[in-house]
């Protein structure tokens, strides 16, 4: 059986990029996805890579709707980015080129912060899919992640925004320093997350010199892998809420991204009174996709 | 020519190991190293290790006394830690096991702190070799490294301490993150390194927002290498001296170690008010180690 999209949606990352075979009423028809991410490619070599996923998609003339790291300098074209304040989604497309002249590639643009200076690439069309389905919200919106972006939205404008390098910091501290020793494993201990992310809450001006203390305790008091990399955990992210803590308090909260790690935050907001709603993040890239078809088509 | 040592010092340490050639009196003979640190050894590799750098000073009877992660678990044997408050140097030496009958090997046990927990190995040497120089004195000693030491020296004893992983996140955060484009090179920003210390002092609580903006500062501003380094560099010692403030602030200070990084921390202190004084730790090192030789003929 042969699917014929009317138009086709790309989430293209550093690491992955994920498409869906979309009807023009904004139905999945189908999915694809490659590990050929944006760090992989040579600007010539994305359209290959689309065609490799999607080409069983593509009878005719076909739409192509793409955000991500695909904009980016070393992408496929590069999308420059709208500064703040702005709409998460405007009508500042680029177009990539192509050698099939079926197909008319648009890229969603990043969103830059001229002071503090920050730059988002992907977030923005989340951003845009959530104020889609939640018309007129204002708040403050967290995407979890690698690079955790804390956005500020009001008047369907982001108005600012703050990343946190949390996830890779975890990751690389996990990996690459002496805690590897102290974190290696996959388990959990809640009570020790709760307790690094109260600790670096009440006194993140003492983070620095709570890091080596993991190791520490590992020698001395037989601390657990399982505790200690809960405790990582919530110290990172403690330090985040803290750093964070103008953007979120006293603000309507909506955490997006993948299950597991919103809910942390989801928790450790509520651990601060300040309650948040979880909303997932796949679903969210396709409906901010739909969202920018639905502008582009006017 | 052949030297006859009276005694060898040995400083082992997880990625190196430096020995000397020692007279009764305290002069270097000789010295020699390898790269064959604790980290590369199994336990009955050290002795042969040891003889490769050292064997052709050993003729008779000889006393060799090492410090550093020589004494580790995972060392050549274990020394167990003193527990604060303790001497820098006590008699509680312990005797690795050797093949050679003209060997006695002495290991100088490093020390702990219940709470907040934390370890040191090797620094408590370069403290005893400190205070042998300086009778009597009292204050905090700042040993900048991999894992920076802070420790609270009074009445000849290590009252407390607090170990900061600086060194080893400035060189994780510059080799396996995102920030590794915007930091590479060896170039030096000095006004750079001040701003992110002044920034760092000023809201430590900001810290995990600060770091991304490397990239973005580079990506929107054209913010060089050698500023986004010496920049990062300033954050983390900022974070660092931010929090160890309850350890320098109205205190005597030395800051002991190599040059350049000790020099580092001695102006960042004094742009706090605090003047330091700056230690050469090489020959600091070999001072605690002959202090131990005396405390083990005295």
């Amino acid at each position: 059986m042969t699917i014929k999209a009317d138009w086709i949606a790309v989430d293209w990352g550093t690491s992955n990029m994920r498409a869906w075979a979309m009807s023009a009423s904004g139905t999945v028809l189908a999915e694809g996805s490659t590990d050929k991410g944006m760090g992989r490619l040579t600007p010539a070599e994305f359209e290959p890579t689309l065609i490799e996923v999607a080409g069983d998609w593509i009878d005719g003339p076909t739409t192509v709707i793409a955000c991500g790291m695909v904009g980016a300098k070393q992408g496929w074209v590069e999308a420059p980015y709208a500064a703040v304040p702005c709409p998460a989604m405007g009508h500042n497309f680029v177009t990539a080129p192509t050698q099939n002249p079926d197909l008319t590639v648009h890229i969603i643009p990043g969103v830059s912060q001229a002071s503090p200076a920050d730059v988002m690439r992907g977030e923005e069309t989340q951003i845009a899919g959530f104020l889609a389905r939640n018309t007129g919200w204002d708040g403050v919106i967290c995407l979890p992640g690698t690079h955790t972006k804390w956005v500020h939205v009001s008047a369907d404008e982001i108005v600012s925004f703050q990343t946190c390098m949390t996830g890779e910091l975890f990751a690389t501290i996990s990996t690459h320093t002496v805690l590897r020793h102290s974190v290696s494993g996959d388990g959990w201990d809640q009570a020790a997350f709760d307790g690094g992310l109260a600790d670096a809450m009440a006194r993140p001006e003492r983070m620095a010199a709570q890091l080596f203390s993991l190791r520490a305790q590992g020698l001395l008091d037989g601390l657990g892998n399982d505790a200690a990399r809960a405790r990582l955990s919530g110290l990172l992210i403690g330090a985040e809420l803290a750093a964070s803590k103008p953007y979120w308090l006293g603000q309507q909260i909506a955490v997006i991204g993948a299950g597991g790690l919103s809910k942390l935050y989801v928790d450790a907001l509520a651990a601060q009174s300040a309650p948040a709603t979880q909303v997932n993040g796949s679903a969210i890239t396709l409906a901010g996709l739909t969202a920018a078809y639905r502008l582009l088509k006017g």
